[in-house]
């Protein structure tokens, strides 16, 4: 590829996470990276590779995940998207695509992202919602525990503490984070969370769920949240929330 | 089973028809009644029938299905929900159980029912709604003229013309129906329709779907609905609209 004459596109893909082993190409699974990029094979005839703005674990969903690819060739900008979805399985399908600028990074241009969580609050599981939400048969909930605790996730802290170790051999990392917002709505017993940050550590999003819940049902006290804050320690977090319940919302440029 | 000590339960069921050949037994498919009187076996020791208010198609879903069921031992009304369901696969759940009267009939005693359609127009075709909605590709499309002729349905009429012949070998049956209302939203491109009727004969909604969209792609006049109402002739309404988008919402007693 002559690089003097490169185009670099941002695309906006969304995709159903549950018959997919996440985001990333995976030795041993079928992934959303791997999919898109054979399809864009077919159609482009080369081999393309399409740069996610991080990974989502296996069963996570994306309303709008970003990514970008470089090609020497100038698309279709109103085709390109028509044409891929058609060769696309159903449960995967190109929003939006534009052209930008070369240094532009679908990973390290992020300034922000939105992940929304949903979690079903009811008597029995709905047979519509089984595959988007974590069902808690739970009888005794403390709702407005659970939104005392998520508003004290808001802010700038170190959230080592609710992160699984994706580093493993480096010693130290930056895991400060600045969390910009956390909102909790109650559409009548499914509670949709969501969450805005300047980034996530890896499973963060599902711990800090998962201690939430584990708080909502009487598990841990509210102040589990500043006591793992302080501590750092992982293993004072509460469970990881099952992937299933997951949406990557929007990345944020 | 002893008839005096009969005991009849009402049950209403949601279910996600994706995975079944409808509601009824079939010869050569997995049914919803069928997988219902095979769990209720294994739960209750007994051969169980379980008479649906009528039959959903192949694909169609079921946010509140009713039915009846007679049993000579009496249940516990709260625990057996729960049992049931805990054996039932995910897409089929129990949603309540009362005890109803010996002549209550879950499909004769029935004096209404509510159906929801949800047709999208957008660009592409949303992976999380594409098994409940059916994705209409076109760009120009009338939500005008498809709510002008909605409106026309509401009444008594004879809506032969608008149902398939389920009754082969019956010269003549009562067609006549009356439709109380048809509510069209537009939820973002995502377009909800609802009926309510006294009753609906076979493949009714699909084909006053199918013709709804006929007339909103412009293929038809809205005038259409007063000439099927007229001619009772079903080749000269729409297409039948597929399974995946229609709902038994509620059936009313």
């Amino acid at each position: 590829m002559r690089s003097g004459s490169l185009h670099r596109y941002k695309l906006q893909i969304a995709y159903d996470g549950t018959h997919y082993h996440g985001w990333q190409v995976q030795r041993n699974g079928h992934s959303i990276q791997e999919t898109l990029q054979k399809k864009a094979l077919i159609l482009l005839k080369q081999e393309v590779h399409i740069t996610g703005s991080g990974r989502t674990d296996s069963g996570v969903h994306a309303l709008a995940q970003a990514a970008h690819m470089d090609l020497d060739e100038k698309l279709n900008l109103f085709r390109f998207p028509y044409a891929l979805n058609a060769i696309l399985p159903a449960d995967i399908r190109i929003l939006s695509i534009e052209e930008v600028p070369a240094d532009f990074h679908a990973r390290y241009s992020a300034v922000g992202k939105i992940y929304t969580y949903y979690i079903a609050l009811k008597d029995f599981q709905d047979p519509f919602t089984r595959l988007y939400t974590w069902y808690l048969p739970y009888r005794e909930f403390s709702l407005e525990a659970l939104k005392e605790s998520a508003a004290k996730l808001i802010g700038t802290h170190d959230f080592k503490g609710f992160a699984n170790e994706a580093h493993e051999g480096i010693a130290s990392y930056d895991s400060q984070r600045t969390m910009k917002r956390v909102d909790v709505e109650d559409h009548g017993g499914r509670i949709k969370i969501e969450f805005e940050a300047d980034g996530f550590l890896y499973k963060m999003v599902r711990n800090c769920i998962g201690t939430l819940v584990d708080i909502g049902r009487g598990r841990f006290g509210t102040d589990v949240i500043d006591q793992v804050f302080e501590t750092k320690k992982r293993e004072e977090a509460g469970t990881t929330a099952p992937g299933h319940g997951l949406f990557l919302t929007r990345v944020l440029y």
